[in-house]
Order: structure tokens, then C-alpha cells, then sequence
């Protein structure tokens, strides 16, 4: 049996945050819908923060009903605050990504809190979730950005990071995400982080948000692996940046990931040739966005044989 | 102590070969000192096969002895057979890599003749450097090309490699370089190929040399690094590729690799802010040079402590 990992495509919402371009609701969808058809499980359509922050996510409504009529596919969205969680209890979201950052200056630059309050924060976010019908409950997921490095901060203390990550499973995340927003990580630091973190919030799925700033993140991913890691954000393109991230670049490239687990030998469940046509719909939606991605560039392999095609013909 | 890992510069010869504008000599040479005072301890500086067939080496004379001249520079150049074997005897040159494809394919293309007659001619050259007065023989490297998939014949059997690895061994080789030269291979390809090189010809320093054609470049060299290997390929700005390997693309960024390693906790010896400004250099001197390079862009990480500079202050 193969190992299976589970991508998750974040471009929509960490690509699109920074880009000045707003990027037209039935473009998102359209993307939404080809990649879900391309196997990725689970995609991070949109934030729900105000327009007025964020104009790129104005259509955060909308997006998020489209997405909740593709089958099978796993719709999450990310909240700040308790507004955000409320608001994606009335979209009916299948999954709320609760984004706070271990650096106390990034924090405060993205969300106006320190780290303890949004804390407290995610402590309310929980008890309304369990406050509701649970047939109706969205998964609810912590997630720690900077954990790996901070470009006002510069290092982030491991026990910080430790810390926190017990913080939202004691106050009920399902699910605990380490985030290198500004791509500082090195594979060494990947498997102190995770494994420290795995050693306190262990029982719950834990996954990885890297970014390919300084070229370490497909190695990163690697080290994570090593650490038993099996969730993985990633972006279509690269796409992906924070606004108050001084330096952030683009995430992990989901193709670059896909073909390099699918050689692996790791089971994604994605079509890579199917999932490098997708560029195409983002490139013509958004002609201004820069596009990474070095297999889109190179190609297959000659006579390259996906995990999936191996195991049909076997 | 931390462990040691080398580094060796090959831009000028695998970047420059297939770029269509030559490299003045001087131009040449002021990279060769510029890195060299980096703390690169070793540099592939040219290729001794006729102009001819590539032209960017017709100044390999002149290069090997400016090179020469660089006090602590371990100073190699590449030979695809005898005559460049007695080019690079003539020159005094410290280290002749010789390369071979494992690919019948590759092989056939690059050099006109079979692995097996390459693994011949590999042969004499071992017995015309032990002919050679003992002060002044040349160190004697033996490169499989195309060992982790070719962009003839696709995979290439791991079988073939340890066989070729081992009659290079045999013959003389003093050091044997793996090479992924089309960018084919994952961190677990890597893996068991090193491995069963190792378990071979393990008595010998055993380099690796990745291409990133993928992506996959830095993950590679962590796979090595699993594996033991200690000694690395890489190139200034990710320059490189192979006239006769289609879809090649450039080698490991060796500004990036410096920058991984680095803040792994390896020692290089390399000092990375200097060796950034080393790129300023080639793209002034060839300004139609495709430039890769993630650190380059995004700078090193805020308050960033270089291992040199943290033992230092110990």
C-alpha cells in the first residue's frame, strides 16, 4: 500500500491576497472546479475578513456557495476572528482555517492582536462552533504562521510555537497546520519544529504550509515527511504571499510537489498532466500574475509513468 | 564540530557550454577569483574538447592557467576522453573529470561511443596519468552523466550505474561524481542509487551533481546528504544545461545550496553574502544569461546569523 499524502490548494487565498488584480468570481470557480477534477481533495477558496482589508475576497460569498456545489471536494476558508468564523457558519463552509501568528509583531500587523488574544480568540470561535448543530459544524483547523521564522522577528522559538499549537488543541482544533509564511526554513529546522510540535499535539492530523522563498521547500517538504507529515499546503503556480509579510513569496509549487511525491511513490490521488493545464485558466483569468513552476516549465520525465497509471496497469 | 560539506562550481563549464555568447577569457577568470575568494575550495573552470564542437571552450588554455594561479583553488576541468586527458596533463591542471553517460543513448550523442568503449577510454587515461611522474599527476574523477534518467531512454537501470561506477573505480578513478543530468531524479530515487554506489565503491568519495529541471534539486541533495555524500555540484545562478541532453536545465542554485546548508548547521566555508555579489559579475559580463536563484531575490532571512559567524562569537 502506498503512503497517501493530501494536497491542499491555498493559491486562491494566499495567491490572491496580495495580487492587485481582483480576480473574477466565475475565474475563481472555474479554477476551483479544474483543479477539484484534477483529485486535489481540499481547497482554501477564499477569507472571510472585510472587503474593505481585502477587496481581492468581496466575492467570498459567492465563491464559497459555488465551491460547496462541486462533489466530493473538501471547501475550506480562512477566519481571523470570531466575525469571520460566524460568517462562514452561515455559508456553510465545510472547514474553517483559523489563522494566528506565533510572531507577536506579525500578529499584530495582520490582525491587530497579540498572539494570547487570538488565542482567547480561537477559544470563542470553538465554543460557537460547538454551540451549533453538529450535523452543521464545519471541521475546525488552528493554524501557526510564522512558526518557522519571522521577517520582523527574524527566529521564532520552537517552545512559542509548542506552546500554541497546545493552546488551539486544548481549545478543540481538529486539526493544527506549521506555517513558513516567509519561506526562513531550513529542513533541519522543519524536523525540530514538527517533530516537537508532534510530540504535544500528535493525536491530531497535523500539516504543513511551506513557502519556496529561499528555494528550501520542497526539501522542507521532504524533512516533514520524514517526520511523518502526510497534509500539505500547497499553490497552483506558486502563487502565494502575505501583505504584511515583508519578503513572502510564493508557497510551495503544487505541481513541483505533486510530480515529486507522485515519484516518490506516494499516492496524491491528482493527475499531474491534468494539473499543469489548470496554469492555462489562471494565466488567461489573471495575465498580470507571475507564474513559478519548474515541471510546467520542463515537463514530464521522457517515458514517466504517474503512481496512479503504474498501479491501473499492475 | 559540524560537519564539512564541499562545494564545486561547475557554471563555467556545464553553464557557459551551452550558452550561445562567449565569455571573455578576463571575464571568465574574474568569476573563477571572484568565487574562489568565497571560500569555494574547488571550481570546474573549462572542458578540453576541441572548439570546434563547443567554442565556449576555446579559451580553455588560457583559463586553466589563470585559474592556476589562484593560490588554495582546487582547479578542474572536464575531459570526454584521451586527447583532453594529455590537454590537461600539458596545462598541469590539479583534477581531470572525466564523464561518461551510463545512457547508450546520451553517451552515442555526446561522445560518438558506446558506455562500454567510454569505460575503455577511461581506462588508458588512468594508465597515461600513472605514467606520469608522480608530483604532477592530475587527481582522476570518474562522472557518470544521465545515472538518474535521460531524456533519450527515460530511467535508467540502477544496475547499470553501480556497474559502470565500479569499472571506473577499477580502473583508477579517485573520486566519483553521480550525475542527475536532465533534473529526473526524487529524494528517494536518489536515495537508493547512492546507496548501491556506495555500497560499491564506498572506499572512494562519492559527489553528487543535481540539475533542478524539476524542482526537485535541493530535496536531491538532502536525500545525498542522508545517504552521507558530502560533496556537491552546484552553480552560480542555477547556470547550466547539456547541448546534447534535451529539456536540461540548469544545475542546483549554488547560492541557494550554500544558503540551505548553511542554515542546516553544515560548514562550507562559504562566505554566502559575498558569493551573492559573485552573480552581479556574470550578468554584467553576459547580460543575456538566464539568472536563477531564490536567495538572490529574497535575501537572507532577518537577523540571520551565518554558521561562520555564529562559531565566531562562540
Amino acid at each position: 500500500m502506498r503512503q497517501k499524502i493530501t494536497l491542499r490548494e491555498v493559491g486562491l487565498r494566499d495567491g490572491l491576497q496580495i495580487h492587485p488584480t481582483f480576480m473574477q468570481t466565475r475565474d475563481k470557480l472555474a479554477w476551483i472546479m479544474a483543479e477539484a477534477a484534477t483529485g486535489i481533495p481540499e481547497i482554501e477558496v477564499t477569507s472571510y475578513v472585510p472587503p474593505k482589508l481585502i477587496p481581492q475576497f468581496a466575492d467570498s460569498g459567492p465563491v464559497t456557495e459555488g465551491a460547496l456545489r462541486i462533489p466530493g471536494l473538501t471547501v475550506t476558508a480562512l477566519i481571523p476572528n470570531l466575525r469571520g468564523a460566524q460568517r462562514g457558519l452561515e455559508l456553510g463552509v465545510h472547514k474553517l482555517n483559523f489563522v494566528m501568528s506565533v510572531s507577536q509583531t506579525h500578529n499584530m500587523k495582520n490582525v491587530r492582536r497579540s498572539p494570547e488574544e487570538s488565542a482567547a480568540d480561537f477559544r470563542d470561535i470553538a465554543a460557537l462552533i460547538r454551540s451549533h448543530p453538529e450535523a452543521k459544524r464545519p471541521v475546525i483547523c488552528g493554524s501557526l504562521s510564522t512558526a518557522l521564522g519571522c521577517s520582523y522577528e527574524g527566529r521564532i522559538a520552537v517552545s512559542q510555537v509548542v506552546k500554541y499549537a497546545v493552546q488551539l488543541a486544548e481549545a478543540g482544533a481538529q486539526e493544527i497546520v506549521i506555517a513558513d509564511t516567509v519561506g526562513y526554513a531550513d529542513p533541519n529546522q522543519v524536523r525540530i519544529v514538527f517533530k516537537a510540535v508532534l510530540a504535544e499535539v500528535g493525536s491530531l492530523p497535523v500539516a504543513a504550509h511551506f513557502h519556496d522563498t529561499r528555494g528550501t521547500g520542497l526539501a522542507n517538504v521532504c524533512a516533514a515527511l520524514d517526520c511523518g507529515i502526510t497534509m500539505f499546503d500547497a499553490s497552483l503556480a506558486g502563487l502565494g504571499g502575505c501583505p504584511f509579510a515583508p519578503g513572502a513569496s510564493g508557497n510551495v509549487v503544487m505541481e513541483d510537489l505533486c510530480f515529486m511525491l507522485d515519484s516518490m511513490g506516494y499516492e496524491t490521488g491528482v493527475d499531474l498532466q491534468t494539473l499543469i493545464k489548470v496554469r492555462e485558466l489562471v494565466s488567461n483569468a489573471l495575465p498580470d500574475i507571475s507564474m513559478q513552476g519548474a515541471l510546467a516549465r520542463a515537463g514530464l520525465p521522457r517515458g514517466y509513468v504517474t503512481t496512479a497509471e503504474r498501479v491501473a496497469v499492475q
